[in-house]
This record gives structure tokens, sequence and C-alpha cells, in this order.
């Protein structure tokens, strides 16, 4: 239970998929809070003493479970529901807060590559979330967040849970952690908001697919704007956003051509190799380390006919 | 005249387009340090009194000039030119240090939507260029850098100055920037470096198409790397890229779908008609600020079929 929260919704209480027909699981007022124990991503499939042969049999039925939804008592198409986001609180299991980043095959920027499953189990301090230990001399900085945050979508019928909407859903943005505040577009009445695949850490562009997907609890509170449509979901932060990374510094590499999507892919290609010639990593451990901590960015997307995208892997891993 | 450099390239040693039969200008052993003046990139056409009638008669056959090229004695293709970048130093006309912002027609990323030219002069000050002032009470932080950076490509014949490639050229990485070291693959005997589009500041995406295009003096260190083929430019920043942005965080808007280039074009004019609504910006205004300081992030480039893409817009420029 959580003493500042007016509910406390359980991880039992979610669901697979978006569908504006289920039915919710509390009704609350604007301006309440709610706690929400999320699920990991694999729905509990995969644990701390899991191995790559759990990563091979996943049922993908099960995957990114949402705990919710939640009616807010008022919502309607055409309003905003304004999501402050509290904190995170890592579960424990086998002693310890956890967390997993896996390749799965078929799933990836890099998935062409990478056609084996690789499996990477991480543990850090459930009290203190602030890093988690790579190999013998790594070292990851932790930043929860949750990865899936939204609200039913207006088309009918059961949609998918993996592709982010203009309702929000899996939108994997690294940001959307503690202090951020969300403003979603309402599609449907009572707005149905569900949250879930909370992350202990991930790079912008979650490149090998997961984060460090970590069970954990989130507190968030909720408020309606009337009336004010949006066409994509935006967020305020209210300071820094890569303080946990940038002390030493960033290696960087490029992709520069006409496609974005092949620059990304080039510049993330470009890292894998870096890391392995300089760190001694395999390509598979390179590849799930970097979508934990590396960031896409575009750093110019008007020179015709060539953008480039750049990839920056924080130094302070390994320094 | 720089004290500590082996050479300096003055700002009439420059020359427009790549052309790998372009004689150089000054031949240097590895390990020198030159001082390169760099003009602006209307190479001199506009000037801290232009207007915006200057921009609509822009002649783009003089357009990004680069200061150069230099020969390095001993450079094959198959090396790294190692390019370590010192500092910049930008001159003065009409008693300030300056720059200029603009809406070119036809050319950045909202070009349909902004079909008339524009221009945003800026001034601040030379010895110490930190921010520069927009309005009345807005101040973009500045970050000087070279946005055309690199060495001839192996195509004969003269190859545009304005796409970036794998030898370099207009990158537009805000980022290559003073201590950082950039590592440029080698195609043409000699490298035949060049440099110039020096930029006061520039968000990651350059989007209206310019930065704060300032002209400055830069001074570059030069190693080679013998036999080592890259396929794509890489650097090493030392420390952080950010800190100058992010104190009081960032307004974000997203962009959601599976093109990269549409849901970057959302995240931006999401970004526009916010500080329309919020600072009472002309769109045009909030366009080119926008392309001086906001950063476009590839948040999520895995959850198929839909991509997110984040425009990140430093709340420190208004607070």
């Amino acid at each position: 239970m959580c003493k500042y929260c007016d509910y406390t919704i359980h991880g039992a209480q979610h669901h697979f998929g978006w569908d504006n027909s289920i039915a919710p699981v509390e009704t609350v007022a604007p301006g309440s809070t709610i706690r929400f124990a999320c699920l990991d991503s694999s729905a509990g499939q995969l644990g701390p003493s899991s191995t790559v042969e759990d990563v091979a049999s996943l049922d993908f039925g099960k995957i990114n479970p949402v705990s919710g939804p939640i009616y807010i008592d008022g919502a309607e198409p055409g309003d905003i529901l304004k999501v402050t986001i509290d904190s995170f609180l890592p579960r424990e299991a086998e002693g310890s807060a956890w967390g997993w980043t896996a390749n799965i095959p078929g799933f990836g920027l890099l998935a062409d590559q990478f056609t084996d499953p690789a499996l990477t189990i991480w543990k850090f301090d459930a009290a203190s979330p602030d890093r988690a230990l790579w190999g013998k001399n790594g070292k990851v900085p932790l930043k929860p967040f949750c990865g899936t945050i939204g609200v039913a979508p207006a088309e009918m019928g059961l949609q998918s849970i993996v592709p982010p909407r203009r309702v929000g859903g899996n939108l994997d943005i690294r940001d959307l952690a503690a202090g951020t505040t969300l403003y979603l577009p309402v599609e449907v009445t009572g707005a149905l908001f569900s949250v879930g695949d909370t992350h202990a850490a991930q790079g912008d562009g979650e490149v090998c697919g997961t984060a460090i997907e970590s069970p954990m609890d989130t507190i968030l509170s909720f408020d309606l704007i009337k009336d004010t449509p949006r066409k994509m979901p935006r967020f305020t932060t209210p300071g820094p956003v890569t303080r946990h990374l940038d002390t030493k510094g960033y290696e960087v590499t490029t992709g520069i051509g006409p496609d974005l999507m092949s620059g990304a892919r080039d510049a993330v290609a470009g890292m894998v190799d870096l890391l392995c010639a300089t760190q001694g990593l395999s390509p598979e451990d390179a590849y799930m380390l970097v979508s934990t901590c590396g960031d896409l960015r575009i750093s110019e997307i008007v020179d015709a006919p060539n953008w480039v995208v750049s990839f920056y892997f924080p130094r302070s891993v390994f320094e």
C-alpha cells in the first residue's frame, strides 16, 4: 500500500493489448494519485535465474502487460490527460532488484545481424537504483521509467500493444521518469489509462529491442485539461536528462545517407564494432549493452540528400 | 596570427564544393596545429546589418565556403585523419561578434510550411560567447563548432558541398566543438582537409536549415592513424554535451509513426505550435529559434511498425 495514494492497482490487474471495451479496474476523479504495480514486459516469464533458453521459448501472446485500465471521471474525447510521474520503486526477487535485457530474434534495429537469442540479467540496489554492474569493470547508470504509458485508442477491438500510438502506449521514451509531466490526447470516454513495461535504464532508440526490463511500482497523479485536442503526446521535464550519463563524455559513431533508418543502423553497427575492438566485448553483448545506455540523435536532417544520425555511448560505463 | 600554431590559413584561401583536384593551400606534417579563418556560410553575402531581402537574393553558387585544402604529408587512402578541435574564436563585425539564422525557401525540414524568407541577426560577446539574446526575454546558450569539416572524396570532379559524406563535410554535428577529437576516413593521397561553416549554436537536426551562422577562427591539430579503414566518421567528446542547455529541463514534443522523417516533422511542427501558443512567437520566429537550440532524438526505433522521434526544447531559453 502507498500511504500517499488514493488507490493501489495490483499486478494481477493487467491486460494484454489495447481494447476500449476492457472494463476499468478502478474509477477515479481527476486529482487522484495511484500506485501501480507493474509486471516486467515478459509478464513474469523471465526471472533473475532465467537463461537464454527461456528467451527462445517466450510466449509472445503474453508480452508487455499493462496495469489498468483506470477510468478517469469526466474524461471525454478531445481532452488531455495530464499524468504527473512521481516515482518508481523496484521490486525485489531472489533477494535483489533485478532486470533483464534480451536479443529476441526478429526484433530490434539490427535483427538481420543478430539472429540468435541472447540474455543479460542485471541486479541492482532496490533502495538506491543508480547503477547496475556490467561484466568485470562496467557500470550502467540507471534511471527508472515506464516504457508503456497511455490511454485506450478510439479504434474498436483488440489493438497490438507493441506499436506506440498518438494516445501513447509503448512510447519507450527514456525521460518518462520521476518528475516528468506527460500530456496524452484522450480518445474515449473515461480515457482508460494503463501503464507498464517499467525499465531501469534505456538509451534513446532502445536499439536491441529491449531495455533493462524490470518489475517496479510507479506512483502517478492524474488531471484533466478539458477540450484541448492534441495530435501527439508531449511532456515536460523539470531538469537535466543526461547527467547520470554524461560526466565522462561520449564515444560517438555516425551513419550518413539519404535514409534515417539506414543511418541509425550504420551508427549502431559502428558502435558495436567499436566496443568489440576497444573493450573486448562479443557483438551480442555490445548490442545489448548499448541498448541500455546509448542515445540515437539526429544530428542534421536538412543537408539534402544526406542526413546524419549519431549514436552516443557514455564513456562513464567503462571509466 | 596564432602564437601556438604552425600555420595560419586565411579566409581568402577558401573553395566552394569538394574537388580532389583543387591544389592544396598548405602542406603540413602530422602533428601540426593550424589556425583556420572561416567565413560564414553565406561567404560574406550576409552581415550584421542584413535584412530579409538579402536572404531572398542570396547567390547559391557562393554558399558554404571551406578554408583549405590542407595536404597532410603521408596520408593515403585507408588511413584515418585524426582532428583534435582546440578552440573557436568569433570574429567581430560592426563592433560585435554576430551570426545569422535564416529560413531559406526550399530548404529546411518544414520547407513546405515555411515558404517565405526570414532572417534573425544575433549579437554576442566575442570574448565570452556563452549566450545570445532572443527578443525581449529569451537567451540561447552558445556552443561554437564547425558545421563543415572533412577531407576530399575519391569521386572525381566537383562535388556539392551541401550533403555530408562518409569523408565528413557538411556534418552539422553540434558536438564537433572545442575538446572533441574527430576521426575521418581518408580517400585521397594527402587527405586534402578543409573546414568552414562555423556555427555559434545549433540543436540536433538544424531543423530550419541554418544554425547561428557566424564567422570564426578555429584551431585544429592533425594526426594520422595509418592503415585503418573506417566506413563513417566517428568522434570522442571528453565531457558533457548538453549542460549549457539542460539546467531547467525541456519541453518535448513527439512524432509517432512508421517513418522517421514524418515523425521528425511532426515533432518539430508540434514544438513550433507549442512555442507560438505559450510564448507568443510567430511561427517563423519559433522555427528559426528551435533550429538553434532544440534537439531531435530517436526515442525508440524498434516497436514496429511505429517509431518515436522526440524534439527537446530547453526551458532555460525562456526561464
